[in-house]
């Protein structure tokens, strides 16, 4: 086993280790592996393994000391609340043989948070400043139970193994501002030598397959410190660029190259860059053209409108929605005309273009997205089968249309069409 | 280590093993490894540990050892496919030092699969129909790497575990029905004596610790052969009540009496049952009524129209919405006084009514949910603050508003106002 500092190519090994009965009976989704995994990965740590194990004083001990046996750091989430009987440090009391001690660290950390929420500490949080007498506290501002650093003996003594143990409580957003704030810096500080800079392109409106064929050569030809990882979303396709090197600002100018290489093969895909949603791209190009936005929805029955209205200040730009789900609706609200939806049906060119011109002037708003189709599972025809839809934006200067056949997943289709719609008006307002 | 056939008071312990590189990357949440637990759990059960290894034949090999030492039966997903060198196949075949032989029942089951989607077996689909000497296929109805089901030892035999492995594809879908359809009730047929029932009692509008308060004395006396779970999520609370016993229909007798007990105690706050969400139990009593809903929504920002068009066939009810997040809507199209705007603001029970009564007309439908608040995180005020909400249900004989206080955060503000909403509409229904 390798515990030299790790140069900037060769990822140190860490573990992962889950306390907690509920992520065993399934009441809880594992989301916490998921998202330190990912922290860990972009810090430049590969994770060798995750162990889920019971709130159990004896499988605790065994999974502590078989990880520590594998990997250099072992990162452990969970059975520190008050309420679990502090599970988690009388393992770890046990397995190195120590004691607690009254931190006044941790006691000041509980202190400080109480007085914001003028509460009184009681006895129960005051026992949470007692730790294991070989770890340092890790300062947690978001409650009471505070993180646990035990340094790595280096060389194995008496059958204790060599790695570092890092424990955090299992609330997600404790134990993720205790990563960001102190943990994943440190062990850069501590274990890592040169730097490593991820970006991430976003693409809408392209399968992954379809897309690595396209970038195949840009990505045979990416130099050896660049590595690039396809992660799917429905209806999104991120692409994640990891350059590794001695300093940050070499990696960075070889991976904005790297980007421009990529944006002349597939500028219509891209719609953002590291992390961005559609909806958040799309309310800046407001802001910046101080414009107001509408949408009027048959199919997707007001999920558009729910994406934009998920980012915070959206009201500086969206005016409404019309969820126009039955026929009269479409007609009386948004002045669809009668005869298009008899001539060629609700799910039309004809009767989306009415709608969002409908809308532009009812919602009064410079730009309207309008979106009809068949979501499924029922209502296909064999003219036109469930996933058809048509998409229109109307913008000050006119109105445009676009048809796109989907799956058969009703709740794939909304999403689809809704980044559909968003990235077609995007690429209006650019 | 226990191994006789388990009886309905002892359940007996499994463990998981997924393995994949991507989840040890971040790059895909493990909600295989919680489904699994759940439905293991829900047939009585136990999972003693869940490990996550990467697509790597040592750690493949290793953790196979570990988790057959300590549990009866370990299942597996991953590493199947046939991109990746069907890893796990590989180790199996180190594992219990056999080969691969061709199966006539796998290539049949592969066979059938194309034949319904026209398309040819290629070679590399062949490949798939070779599985390990010593295993039992198990039929994927939905890809062509079959599942793999190799029986205990019972006896430790040359150093092997006692263990039933049993392997699956990691593609969820796949791997979920392979479980409800064989995997499940087999390991019920092969471990399993008496029977184990699970009845869920939805609620909505009130917290865990509030809820554990009220029905304390009742959780209490629950009999000895009935457990009870809280399942939190945000907005709603799951309180999943599981009974073991001889025979199903005494088990169903058990949890019917407690339940009615129950809903004595908490009837307000019942929505429904075993896992059914408030937008199919509205959508449901809206068609019995025959009756017609039409929603008016301003912080909620279209998430309920969306939440109602989710459920399939919601057509033959939902009329429509709008979304007036502009004051100049809830005017134009809503009819919303300006005076009652001016006087009460439009985070007010005065301007929900009207919205209400509005939509009502003008989308001409029978009951209207409207919703105005404060989203957050900017917009509160000393006298209305962030989570500031105002819900109105018009009916066919009037209207009623409702004021709650949420917190801070947008997205679980406008999760929890819609979830409100609902209830308050169904409770009108009922």
């Amino acid at each position: 086993m390798q515990f030299a500092n790790c140069s900037y190519l060769c990822p140190m090994k860490t573990e992962i280790i889950n306390i907690g009965t509920e992520l065993l009976i399934g009441q809880v989704v594992n989301t916490n592996a998921s998202w330190m995994a990912e922290q860990l990965n972009l810090a430049g740590f590969s994770v060798g393994r995750i162990t889920i194990v019971p709130d159990d004083h004896g499988e605790i001990l065994a999974a502590l000391g078989e990880a520590g046996r594998r990997a250099a750091v072992v990162l452990i989430t969970g059975g520190l609340g008050p309420t679990r009987d502090d599970i988690t440090k009388k393992a770890f009391c046990d397995f190195f043989g120590t004691g607690l001690v009254f931190s006044e660290t941790v006691y000041r950390d509980i202190e400080r948070l109480f007085k914001i929420r003028k509460w009184a500490v009681s006895e129960t949080n005051r026992q949470q400043a007692f730790i294991p007498e070989n770890c340092r506290p890790v300062t947690n501002r978001n409650g009471t139970a505070p993180g646990m650093w035990f340094d790595g003996q280096r060389t194995e003594v008496g059958g204790l193994p060599l790695a570092d143990y890092i424990s955090m409580p299992g609330v997600p957003f404790e134990m993720k501002a205790m990563m960001t704030d102190h943990i994943i810096p440190a062990l850069k500080e501590k274990f890592r030598t040169g730097a490593i800079v991820h970006r991430t392109v976003m693409t809408q409106g392209v399968g992954e397959s379809f897309l690595a064929d396209i970038i195949e050569p840009w990505e045979t030809a990416l130099p050896e410190n660049i590595s690039l990882a396809y992660l799917p979303q429905p209806g999104i396709v991120r692409l994640r660029l990891t350059g590794t090197g001695p300093s940050e600002e070499s990696i960075r100018k070889v991976l904005a190259n790297e980007i421009g290489k990529l944006e002349a093969l597939i500028s219509e895909y891209i719609y953002g860059y590291d992390d961005e949603t559609l909806e958040e791209v799309v309310g800046k190009l407001l802001r910046e053209k101080h414009a107001t936005l509408a949408t009027a929805e048959s199919c997707t029955g007001g999920y558009i409108s729910h994406l934009v209205t998920s980012v915070p200040g959206s009201s500086a730009y969206f005016k409404g929605s019309v969820v126009a789900y039955s026929n009269e609706i479409k007609e009386q609200i948004l002045g669809v005309l009668p005869a298009s939806i008899e001539q060629h049906g609700a799910v039309s060119a004809a009767v989306v273009a009415e709608m969002a011109i409908g809308a532009q002037s009812q919602l009064d708003a410079d730009y309207v997205i309008a979106v009809s189709g068949i979501a499924g599972p029922d209502g296909g025809t064999e003219e036109k089968p469930v996933g058809t839809t048509w998409i229109a934006v109307a913008t000050p200067d006119g109105v445009s249309t676009q048809h796109v056949l989907f799956g058969d997943h009703r709740g794939r289709n909304i999403r689809r069409a809704a980044l559909q719609a968003l990235n077609m008006l995007r690429k209006e307002l650019v």
